[in-house]
């Protein structure tokens, strides 16, 4: 039977500390609630903490790698699906997600929000500033949702999965 | 010898009357400055707006299409390059275009001016409000210019062209 | 750690039922040797057949679905891959398998042999005729091994996979 | 309004002297019957000679580039379709086709074969042995056609355009 499947989006080189701890927490608790984490798979940024948060709990991995190179896949990444497409991957990512959380911003993020909205998925941001927050909510009101810590961010999540199995 | 391919982006139908006019109008002045036109191909809102345009012009347009199906492309498409990949076209709209002018905003823009950001491509946004000009420059101050009407745009291009050339 | 995946390809609802069959008994030897299974997610055929039998002996499926409607899954899948990429999505489930399996043959299953010996994989045919085999063989013959039932199948993905390890 | 697309799809740098020739020849039939020529894009083998071939006849030519790097395109192509995608722009190529001619062989060559006849497009054969032949014409026999030479290869195409209009 299909798992329920969390995405943690967020940048890679370029995550602040603060993204990487809530990226780590976000894991650890996904994979409490009996969730699969997924994510961009590569060995870098939010993607690598957040797997490493959920290994952390015993859960089940999933990276969608942009390249074809399984070297660059993150070593806490149980499942890895080699795209080879390069940025087209960030589609797949929040399609294959039931809920999305973006753990801080950047180009590659906020093409994945905006892919999720596209998809009529729900998104949490977690960590962005009001303007990203503003910018989101004006694309699609009710489907962007602010969390102010992983353990909100959670919360919503089990919200959201709520509302879609009514 | 490889052709100038400028890409329009925006909004389906929910694209606004300015945006279809501001659309029309770049169409024909792509098609003015010898340039190819590449839109997301179908037969709605700015895509087919922009195309009719540079037909008016007899530009040459190219449409990637998101569906297997001909028939969504518009009448003004001379090239309709069929993808079958749903929004994991849009980071093709963009890797294919050597500057990309954002014409409006919804969902699927956001998704293709974050991607060319992510590609490292000069955008152009043209009507839209402050809070999408300001998410976007703080994402990628150098890569994102603002015009006010379809020719400033378009002078924007010519320079953007100017600079990568040197 | 990263989780050995061993792709089974065949067709969907032109499967002959000795494929239906040699799929199940696929997937059960290949959740019995502690590997993932993966296959293109579909209700239907070979993919469907072979998650079923993974599933009887307690093992993971990931399933590769080419639309992105989610109803299409086979039941027996536990990790659904949206992709909505159609059949561009067969590139992925060859770069995503260590080995692959191609049971029985249709236009889908020979892009997916195609593409895995273009990526270099290792191709594994059972059930397929003559001419198949030649032709296979003769694109690249040291990537193709025959295979008379799905336990010698299995043989052979361990010998590759060990052969890869050294 | 739409212009007719062929694709030639065919060996890079496995291509045979002759495969080269015939492509040249195929690209300035294309050309000179006033179709538009799409090819893989890259500056080799089949696909480069053919679109050298298409523009010697001043025809229009597209590359679909299964990098995002612009410099691996040839300098033939005058629309570079920029995808990222690898082997999976493959699919692309097909779609994007009225008629496929595949000039040669190799495992990418029958890859974009087995989609086309997946996507219900027709398929001529050029330069390939018979055992390629009957394969493929074991999958979808009303599908694939074989060519003599060049010139035959055109007469298939404009048959079988024709029976599309009807």
């Amino acid at each position: 039977m299909r798992k329920t499947i969390i995405g943690v989006m967020g940048p890679g080189n370029n995550a602040t500390n603060l993204d990487l701890e809530n990226a780590y927490q976000l894991g650890k608790l996904i994979a409490q609630a009996g969730w699969v984490l997924l994510t961009g798979g590569r060995n870098e940024g939010v993607m690598d903490a957040a797997s490493k948060g959920a290994k952390a709990a015993n859960g089940l991995t999933v990276g969608i790698l942009p390249s074809s190179d399984i070297t660059t896949a993150s070593l806490a990444v149980d499942i890895a699906i080699v795209t080879d497409l390069g940025n087209a991957r960030n589609n797949i990512n929040v399609l294959s997600s039931d809920v999305i959380i973006a753990c801080g911003m950047g180009a590659g993020t906020a093409s994945e929000i905006a892919l999720a909205l596209k998809a009529n998925k729900k998104v949490i941001l977690l960590n962005n500033d009001e303007n990203s927050q503003d910018f989101f909510q004006s694309l699609a009101k009710n489907q962007v949702a602010i969390a102010q810590n992983p353990a909100s961010a959670i919360e919503l999540v089990t919200q959201f999965l709520a509302d879609a199995s009514i």
